[in-house]
């Protein structure tokens, strides 16, 4: 049985890697850590646990966590990852961080925030943790940095043709929507209930800070620059990411060639479906599960492109277990239904 | 023109009154306070209001505000009402308060909460604000304490029938569902959307601070003492509350007799109506408008009574536009549809 | 007093316009139609009417109508209103469609369609009831084609830009997604609560019915084709529809300068809101009105529109109604607050 | 491998189904039937399944399906439930059925519905399949009737306590709230999302169909008559029941002593949570899960007991699987997480 910690278990991703955990045949959640000010019994604070693990937590103790574990998942908010995570792997311990802390190059990252990571030496050594792209890489990685949500999404939709896309010179737009859990658990007006049920709205249109990462991913891919025009939305509701990815369609050619290159390019993939000709996924075809369901269309002149995931599985905590799955030479499935 | 000012402008039912205000045909908004680091723009930071007024929302200066309006409508937190109120009063103005702090009598103020209130002189003299009731009392008073969402739905369902049901002794059991706009607007987790959404809950069960209101009040009809176990419950709706009373039919008579009470006792009331036979009203019949809607029903031995308002509307801001015509003399549905 | 009728008072749009005639100052509803089996108090069927209107609703009697009407509204499922409309019309009545069964010229229907429309005569008369567009036509108007809902919004959205894209040959891509009223009412396990809950898709991507309204009004604004790539999806709301339009920004100039484009353009539109800058408008701040409010922002060489209407309302009954009070010389917002 | 059958996989109990017994460790799914026209693969009518069965779905076929399965599932509508299951009981095959039709015993039947059941022979020697209840009974079964969505929170959250209440004789009153999936998968306007999206009401109050199996299978336990006054209300959710059960305290005791009782009752069982003192379950707590959560709460008088299921798993197809396992000597808890 493998021992895994999860450190800060108290958000949506923690509590959602909890609940994966639990169930997994072989793994034990040996600790759980949250900023607490004293031990809780993790069942009584989230009742939803209750007999099903009666683990205490408590706060981040680094030797103690060490101790129990083979493997850390780092469920924390951005910029804290960064002062947590080393200290593991000093210690010999493999890490998968779901932050956004490790999934630049330090160039990359200087570039996008301009300045300077304060952990170099593992950001450059970090392997992103997108099993589709990097599988053999995670085999044999000591920090995997979880991918984003958002990046996911338009990562995947885009990965067969965005050479092709590349060559041609062609314009990305995506218009992605995104469930509120997506934002994280934290008291904030803007996310309450009243605020965002029966209301709908776009947010830091081009500007959202999971840009860097979508193009650093795709241009490592064509050698080369990549602009991707994304445009966030938030939906009323709790779980799932929708991206709508329009491109126009010139030279790409015939939309059966089109889903055809998709099959072939996710053959084997145990979590990509490719949708049926004249079907495009929707957000429960994917709830509850790690699939990303892609839809593919031309119409008109236009490539659409729908790229559809569970923003707290495939987006975050079932990813993350997919890759420790492949770390540890477990089925890679185990786990995840 | 009436003057109207409204303090505290910036949560749901602040923002609702100038919502109705605006369009009142006998009314001139003239200030709005809130706690703001500087003035703002009204409608800069509510750009629902872009276009609709160009006032801009200060700080309270109690000076100032008395200055400007003929009423003053309080629309603050419990406990800070108490402060402000007197302030206003004292320099002659007609308040509506839209709080808890004045709708006890003192001496059932000392009995709910264990303390003295701290403005004697004026919770005494404090009209409460339910037409229904006290139409008379709210022309002449200087001070409405306009009642609470829940008080108002379990008191308009109980008040025909509420001096038969203490006669015989019956027992009295509420079960209240509201929409999270009830909560008020606030950073708070347990009001995010990811936690209300796809869930429903009770809270407070027979605890909830509303209960003394409905019993005092009650116990004013009955002349006595009136016990309602009142367990309230959220609902993932923006707007609503809807009660389901029950009492066991022993001795109240046949269901058509019983809605026939009611009819006749809210003869005349412009934003009461009693459902037909056979029908219960729901939360979309009053959403958006200031009537309360009471379906009747007698089974097997049950009476059912269920009143269901908007919460906002008649469960606050319309019943305080509602008060203010009666108390200006203008027509009591003018604002209010 | 005006006097109105309104055949087709049972969907959504239909209930709307009841909702919003029965408080207009300068209206009279004299009659209300449905297909329904025998004549029914029309709150009776619907009780969130109880207390407002006493009206019976019958099926359809031409002459009926005609004698107790100067204007009448038709609410009808699409094919069948052009069965309807020419009746009134031949008897000299004023006519405000909501299908779309008029909104293009017969040469535009018979290009979207493959066939012709059966009636020619009015079609091609008919003006499209866009008053930001058509104000002095509709004034004199005696049949309107009220706008359909996406149109609306795609429309307003681009009429100040259209003639520039069209000259630079910029490609248009509108991302659209609307509250489940816009499916109409109807027996539809598709739009039943558990499928459309917790769900988001989109559906008919560039294929959608609406898609030639949109070309061929944007078409004659700049005496050319135009291509509008329209991708609608499914909210999980009731009410509201926004808009996201891409335009690659190639010579349209800086986001100030477009800004200033639409204010202008706009300039005394009653009910269109341009919104400051760094603010996207969402569809609560819309929702229950006649506005549509459009932000406008320019991002990395993208030029982002957000337009966004309460699809029951600008989208429907309330421009409806904002064209009857122009047709009628009535204050053009009259019974829209 | 147990072989099974689903007969009726199209609405939300028969998806549902599919779901858990795809991922159960003993079980192969061998056969589908539907009402199809033709036959048709199942994951192409319903893309969520895409990549996890191959399975067609066809009409039924009786002895088809025997030849297939140990077990057949029918999840039909009531009343055509009567008309199958005999046909494979007479084959031998053991039958799990989630309809209504073999809930009661036929003398039961017959009280309540006014007319003789037509599989009289069966529907006496059926099983009620409430674990809880009758798991000796059920490990020896031929037909287990599986437990209505209502009854089953209701029953179980009276059953530790009916006995005292019966001879108490006090009155029981049950206010239950259901997500939109309790009402079937089915086009009706009255389901659809526009109606039940900030809505709330109350329907069929104290008449409910689920009363008689209420009250049958609580007289069993009691020996004698039970009156369980019930009043379903329809939620705004997708999944989950939340009953509250209200009786007055009247020599039932502590609350401590309440709790107790509770928890010994259910001691052992492996889906029954007893929450802890000052907490009440909310749907949350179980949507997904096989789990029944109920709180405890005497205050002022009254006992207050909230009862909460996922309607479609505890309060239908979870529980299903759970028979089965008993049936079959299968780890109770397998496939059910």
């Amino acid at each position: 049985m493998l021992k895994v910690g999860v450190v800060g278990c108290t958000g949506y991703s923690g509590q959602e890697l909890v609940d994966i955990l639990l169930d997994h045949p072989g793994v034990e959640i040996t600790c759980l850590t949250a900023r607490f000010d004293k031990p809780e019994i993790y069942s009584d604070v989230y009742p939803r646990f209750k007999g099903r693990t009666s683990l205490v937590c408590e706060s981040l103790n680094v030797d103690a966590v060490c101790e129990k574990t083979d493997l850390i998942f780092t469920a924390l908010p951005h910029t804290i990852s960064m002062d947590v995570v080393p200290r593991f792997i000093e210690k010999g311990k493999k890490v998968i961080d779901l932050s956004a802390d490790y999934r630049l190059s330090s160039k990359e990252y200087t570039n996008a925030y301009r300045k300077e990571h304060s952990d170099v030496e593992n950001i450059d050594k970090a392997v992103y943790g997108l099993p589709e792209m990097n599988r053999d890489k995670i085999k044999k990685a000591f920090l995997v940095a979880n991918p984003g949500c958002y990046p996911t999404s338009v990562i995947l939709g885009l990965l067969p043709i965005i050479k092709e896309v590349k060559q041609a010179g062609l314009n990305i737009v995506v218009d992605s929507k995104s469930g509120a859990s997506g934002a994280g658990r934290k008291a904030d007006i803007s996310l309450s209930f009243s605020e965002i049920n029966e209301n709908f709205k776009c947010y830091k249109p081009n500007e959202h800070q999971h840009i860097p990462e979508m193009e650093s991913i795709l241009s490592r891919v064509v050698k080369g620059e990549i602009q991707v025009n994304f445009i966030p939305h938030l939906l009323p509701v709790t779980r799932g990411i929708l991206s709508s990815i329009y491109i126009e369609d010139k030279g790409v050619g015939a939309e059966a060639a089109l889903r055809k290159k998709y099959v072939d390019y996710f053959s084997g993939e145990p979590f990509i479906r490719i949708s049926e000709q004249n079907y495009m996924p929707g957000i429960r075809d994917v709830a509850g599960t790690n699939y990303c369901d892609i839809g593919i269309k031309i119409v008109r002149g236009m490539i659409i492109i729908v790229s559809v995931i569970d923003n707290l599985l495939k987006g975050a905590s079932g990813q993350a277990v997919q890759n420790m799955n492949i770390m540890f030479g477990l089925d890679e499935t185990a786990g995840l239904k």
